[in-house]
């Protein structure tokens, strides 16, 4: 990586946090460079706009998420293996200490559902793509012959992502220490119904 | 009512929706004043504070959820009558025209996750006595022969609330029409592994 691009990459890391505690919306140049006691026309020069900041921020979290979580599962064997791995990450990225407040997209999705713009287009379109990424291990694992033949990827993916909201509202907000096992055991439930024996 | 009870109501029904548009800890004084056209000063006189605001602002909104989802449940009979009860009094409610941006406890949750303070404090409570709700209607359910012996509570709260959340996500972030009939399998099925028969 060159000079700049370190720079970059150093000023999106600390911008992601941020934005986990801020919430996305509530990340401007200006909350930027307070934080990292940069100058505000410095930031200004790399991102021109807090649409391009906040867009960049998701794509960056993205690609976190992706090398954290998406990568290492698709490395499982089909079926189960993959599936479970997808689970862990989630609940590991949910939690990293990376995120001091927590999963970025979890809280952007509430802030910005019903703000239309360029911001929330990029959001809706990198969880398209992550909600595809479930259904696809799904319909993996179904060709592989692990999951029955009548599993419904979609219903899967939704209820997955159900599992996680729900843990990450039980153990965030309402502090149940409870929050993961209970997630943990919807999730076997969701995979016994899908296995094929 | 008097007409002072009168005002105020009609100021909160206001702030409910304004606050599931703008976010809970969007709403300010200000910002309430002038969507509703009215002075700052004659706002302030009634709520001294953004903090109060918004406060009175959750409790208002959780008596409507009360009104709209928990008695008519409650007159239902134990066991799955009423457990459906609150599913469709809950997809009714996050679905309302009156809520122009979607339930206001969902997206408050993810602003306030990390924010202490009396805003926090009390929406966490209001959440704890859902999650009770839901708990104790299960229990009401086991009670009556409805639910199986070992039908888990809490297990099957935090369920029904991973349901209601990735409904919300899917249809109002990514805008996908298959996500109630999703969630009213997921609700079956929850439903269907704690009958007793």
């Amino acid at each position: 990586m060159s000079k700049g691009d370190q720079t970059r990459t150093a000023i999106l890391e600390r911008a992601v946090d941020l934005a986990s505690q801020l919430g996305l919306t509530g990340l401007t140049i200006g909350a930027l460079a307070d934080a990292m006691h940069l100058s505000k026309s410095g930031l200004f020069a790399h991102f021109r706009s807090k649409e391009t900041l906040q867009i960049q921020v998701l794509e960056h979290a993205a690609a976190r998420f992706t090398a954290m979580v998406v990568q290492p599962a698709l490395r499982q064997p089909r079926g189960e293996p993959r599936m479970q791995a997808l689970l862990d990450g989630w609940l590991a990225w949910d939690t990293s200490e990376a995120l001091s407040g927590g999963c970025l997209f979890a809280q952007a999705a509430g802030e910005l559902d019903d703000r239309p713009g360029p911001v929330r287009e990029r959001l809706v379109a990198l969880q398209r793509a992550w909600v595809d990424v479930i259904a696809e291990s799904v319909r993996k694992g179904i060709a592989a012959g692990a999951f029955r033949a009548d599993a419904d990827p979609e219903q899967f993916a939704q209820d997955m992502y159900g599992v996680m909201l729900a843990f990450h509202h039980a153990s965030r907000l309402l502090g149940d220490i409870q929050a993961e096992p209970r997630a943990r055991r919807s999730f076997g439930a969701l995979l016994a119904a899908s296995q094929s024996r």
